[in-house]
Formats: C-alpha cells, structure tokens, sequence
C-alpha cells in the first residue's frame, strides 16, 4: 500500500484555496493509495469566535468540502483522510472525514480536544473507528489523541493495521511517541502534520511539520523535515501489521492482562 | 527525594555474592531516600531448568535474601526496590520486593513475562500496587511490563508520582519508551538495568544497561551507559508529578475518555 502525505501551510479560512492546493498536489502523483491530510487543513486552526467557526464548519458528507473531496477521491482513485471542522446538529466536531475511489467512507470525531480547541469545538462521543481503505484497516485519530495511550491501543484491538493521523502539533514530543505507539502496537502510523504559524488569537503558534511514516517495530520509513511543504510518500506492506507475535512465547495484545489495567 | 539506581553485572547463582556487592555500595552512599535495583539481581537472568530456579528462589518476606535487604533498608536507613525470584506455594514469581527503613512494604509480581521466562516462572495474577516510601507514592513495574501502556497507566492512576523499573533489558527499545511513559502519565521514571552477559541456554544475551531516571515531562534526568557498573543519583521534586494538568483546559488523567477505549 502506497501512503502520501501532504505537509503544508493552510491559508486561514480560504477553503476553497486550500483544496486547490490539495487538488493539485493528489492529481500530481500516480499511485498512491491513501492520502492523509492535516487537521483542520481546509478551514485553518485558531478561531477567535463560535461564530467564525460555525462559519467555516460544513456538514459532511452534505458540504462543498466533502462533495470535493469525494469527487477528488474518485478522480485519483485513492483513499483521503483529512481533518476537517464539521458541523452537526449537536455541535461542530474537529473530524477527519475518511474517503475512497468516490465513496465517503465515514467520520472521526476527536476525541481529545486540545488547549483552546475546547472553546469551540465539542468533543467526539464515540469510540474511535477503524476503516477499509484498499482491503487494510486504517485507523484513525487526530493530533492531541497521540498523548493518551488508549486511543492507539483501542485502534488496534480494533484491527487496525495502519493508524492515520491527521495533525496540527505544536508540541515537539508527538514524532518520538508515534515510534513507541507502532512498538507498543505493532501498527503503521503516518502522521500528517501542518507547518506554518497562525497567531489570530494573540498567541502564536508555530506548527512543527516532521510528518512521518513509522514501520511496526517504530522504525521511521520516512519524514518531512520542520518546515517543508512536500509531499512524502511512502510504501508499506500492511500485512506485517496482521501478526502481533513479537517471538515464540510474547504477543503484544494476548499477552495483555486486561482484568488488572485500571481504566477508569 | 533523592533516587539511587545501582547497575551492575550479577553473577549467576550467587545470591551472598550480588548481596555483598549491593550492600557495599548501598551503605558507600549517604541520604539516598530510595534505591532501585535491577530484575533478577540477586540471581541472574536465565534459567535451564524448573529445579535450578526453584533452588534460587526464596520466599518473600521471610528468606534469607529478603532478611538481608530489610536489614540493609533498616541499616541505610532508605527505601529499596530489588528484582527476585519469589517462591510460593502457587508457583515461582519473577517480583519486585519493596523496603522502607526495615520495613518489609510488599511486593510486586511482574504481569508480563517476556521470552522463555514463561517456562519457569507464574505471571502475577495482580493489579500492580503503589506503596509509599518516605511519603511518596511509588508504583513498581518489571522490564517487559513498559511495552504495554496499560502498566504505567494504571500505576499512574493509582497515584503513583514515581515508576520505579527494574529491568533486565535485551531489546534497545525500553529507554525511550520509558521517555513517553512519563509524559503521558506525567510521572518521573526510574529504570534500573543490568550490564553483563548470561549464556546459559544456548541463547546469548547481552543486557543493555543504560539505566536511567526522567521527570515527567520525558527528560533525561541522568543516565548511565551500556557497560558500565555504576551508580546513578538524582534527586528529584515529586510533588511535580501530582498536577496532571498540562495548560489551562488540558489534564492528562481528567481527559480520558475511559468509556470510548476498549480494554478486551
């Protein structure tokens, strides 16, 4: 499975400018199977306001981002993975909306909401899903779920062979985690993450770029560099991520001793 | 609080032997609160036989080992956290035995046996404890317990502010991990392994040693090297470890969504 990811710098609340950008770089590559995006990659990170937000938030797969990305998807005839704010009855949620060849596939709704992302945004309310993208099982969670160990983990109990995960990190921690998550997991990760800064709020943020691509055994098969826009692509063979034996006696998920973990 | 963590190169099957050496260079250090010794050190690592590890083992608190080391703690005035084979009437434990100023405090029996330890040795059947030592709260772990999430996770949420390691470490993977445990969790580490070589089976392994102690934000504290006998003292704040909070919206054990993450 040929994974891409495209590292750049969204133009604050320009979507229709920022999926050109995305256009032109899918449409430029031959191949690839599955793209993944950054968070909020369309509509750009800080909002000063709820009104703002529900401004730029779109309902999916209802919205002219969606219908786009759809389109997009069946015209490259890939899968997509790409944060986005979506809007819904209940609330906007900082998603990332799942595609492939033409069908939108579902949603995640994160689940961690990071910093001020909790003045705006509400959070998931369901456990995280996995997806299948070109017969593998793609998981998926977004940017601050990356701290809290669970949510790699419930991916692959779920089958997950290959995390994707969509990002706007300013901290400098995640890359080295997403090592010991493929380690802990035995799964492919492939984080997208954005660079540039934004600073609408009075606080600058400067997002940190070094998207990568991590084999089983938390080797990086590939990465961005802090400040590029590139795309970076990357061959994996999913089906090392199927057996989670890691010698004669050890499996990462039988051998868990689930009734003496705390989890409340 | 101050940490002492002894690394060192047991000598297989001689228990007086590791014991002298332990308490040489325990009682050469003044105002160590807590000391962390390696997995397994009074005994070495590999075992050909159930006989030959059942002559080793010794029960806890009443053998002659366990004396030794309550009388060691009484005498130095400190806390002691040592790796031991523990005989039961339900089989062999490869434990952590836990000391304070001449307490016996307790013990932990490692959850996940790695690699042919299976053959020998019976998996704990607990939920890891946390013990106070010098009005800290200190969870214990043993090597392989780092690679699943769910040990330090819930040593944290137990309250632990200190994981205390003993490790025997073959693989290179554990000391960065061990980085991302205390940031997750946010709690200091303290990863006491053993140098050396055993090559008792046929198999050789080399331990890696490096051991190390981190705060909880995943900095290196102090470290030793890959070969070196020596001792590592850090003196650390843990009251640091009981604010999980991160910034103003963000708390590291508040935020889990412990109902959306599968624990199977």
């Amino acid at each position: 499975m040929k994974l891409g990811i495209y590292q750049f710098d969204p133009e604050w609340g320009k979507k229709k400018h920022n999926l050109a950008r995305i256009e032109e770089k899918l449409t430029n590559e031959d191949n690839v199977d599955l793209w993944i995006l950054p968070e909020l990659c369309t509509t750009g990170y800080q909002f000063t306001s709820q009104q703002e937000l529900n401004k730029l938030a779109e309902k999916f797969p209802a919205g002219f981002t969606s219908n786009h990305l759809q389109n997009l998807s069946s015209y490259i005839k890939a899968g997509i993975i790409i944060g986005a704010a979506e809007k819904t009855e209940h609330g906007i949620y900082n998603s990332a909306a799942i595609y492939e060849n033409g069908e939108y596939k579902g949603i995640y709704r994160k689940l961690h909401l990071y910093y001020e992302e909790n003045k705006y945004f509400t959070p998931g309310e369901a456990s995280p899903s996995v997806f299948e993208i070109k017969g593998v099982k793609v998981g998926v969670m977004i940017c601050f779920d990356w701290i809290f160990p669970e949510t790699a983990r419930t991916l692959a109990l779920k089958g997950a062979q290959l995390i994707a995960h969509p990002a706007n990190l300013v901290l400098p921690y995640c890359p080295h985690a997403m090592l010991i998550r493929s380690i802990e997991n035995k799964v492919f990760t492939a984080t997208a993450n954005r660079i540039g800064e934004e600073d609408r709020t009075g606080e600058r943020l400067q997002f940190i770029g070094n998207s990568q691509i991590t084999d089983v055994q938390g080797k990086r098969l590939g990465k961005l560099s802090r400040n590029e826009e590139n795309i970076l692509i990357v061959d994996i063979n999913p089906e090392k991520a199927l057996d989670k034996s890691i010698n004669q006696y050890n499996d990462l998920l039988g051998d868990r001793r689930s009734k003496f973990y705390y989890n409340e």
